[in-house]
């Protein structure tokens, strides 16, 4: 009897950090998919509607909503502000909102910033080998506070869902903006 | 107003891929741990009980039990063989057994065994930058068959649970033996 050996279907590059295979999704966001989350409507309006922003690869390997399966993500961060705040993701709390993710950084240095139910908000600082759990009930969102790309790798339910709209409406309580140099949380 | 920046507990180092920091619980298998698990009786009781099989490593920040949380972890297989059969974990479904899991290889060179209810088995070549999605009821066993250490990321639901009694009374169906120098599941 021989049984039968398989290769998994995606690959996580240890020295890109790419995730490649078929089942994988790529979702990308411009500059024309983020009205409204810069504070400089100015700023916002000077870049180029078709600048990549951030990209977002995802293994999804069972329907979105099954109890119990997971999902595994790379998010790619661009450098760069809008005025003097950076270049950012939509952030979001979950549809579920007790589910939880992980994410460590892989490439680059940013912030993770958190907010709770209160709007209560702080940041984490993301480099490569930090790592980071967003417990129940936290909105996040990364930041990339530096010179070349950020990378994070992420694992989350499948059943958690995504609820972009509070953020959309209300933003979080405190922006990432650059001041003298330096990130600050204001 | 200047909110607070953090740091997470851990680190999630990318050269040594080792979990670091207060939080992390290490847990040992040494041989006088794996009675049982492999064939060769004669084979087991020669190697030094002291002898460590393979270690796991995890940051679990909420209670287990607790639903929609996640625990993050590194397996570390060393290399070895009982009579022809490679060094492997114990192997386990999840109580909750519809919970899934990701593992992902960081370094060495092993086997994802995997076996689903009806107890039909099958494996997946784990190496560095292989990415595994372990769905809903399937028990899983990672054995190392390289001559360095095999190192694999994990990460899973906190109310997943191990349900290690049906492969220590049961086993698997098939075992991964070395073959005229190469793994065979048979």
């Amino acid at each position: 009897m021989h049984l039968k050996n398989f290769q998994s279907p995606v690959e996580f590059s240890l020295t890109n950090y790419y995730l490649k295979g078929e089942p994988v999704i790529n979702q990308t966001r411009k500059t024309k998919d983020l009205t409204g989350i810069f504070q400089d409507q100015k700023a916002y309006e000077s870049l180029y509607p078709e600048q990549l922003i951030y990209s977002v690869q995802a293994w999804m390997p069972v329907p979105e909503g099954t109890p119990g399966g997971l999902f595994f993500g790379v998010s790619t961060i661009m450098p760069g502000k809008v005025g003097n705040e950076y270049f950012m993701t939509k952030g979001h709390f979950h549809s579920k909102s007790d589910r939880a993710e992980f994410y460590w950084g892989l490439k680059g240095k940013g912030m993770l910033i958190l907010m709770d139910l209160n709007r209560n908000t702080w940041a984490e600082e993301v480099c490569p080998g930090s790592l980071h759990y967003i417990g129940a009930h936290i909105a996040h969102r990364l930041a990339n506070t530096g010179d070349e790309n950020l990378v994070v790798g992420a694992c989350w339910p499948s059943d958690a869902g995504h609820d972009y709209d509070e953020i959309a409406a209300n933003g979080f309580s405190a922006r990432l903006v650059e001041v003298d140099g330096k990130p600050r949380l204001t």
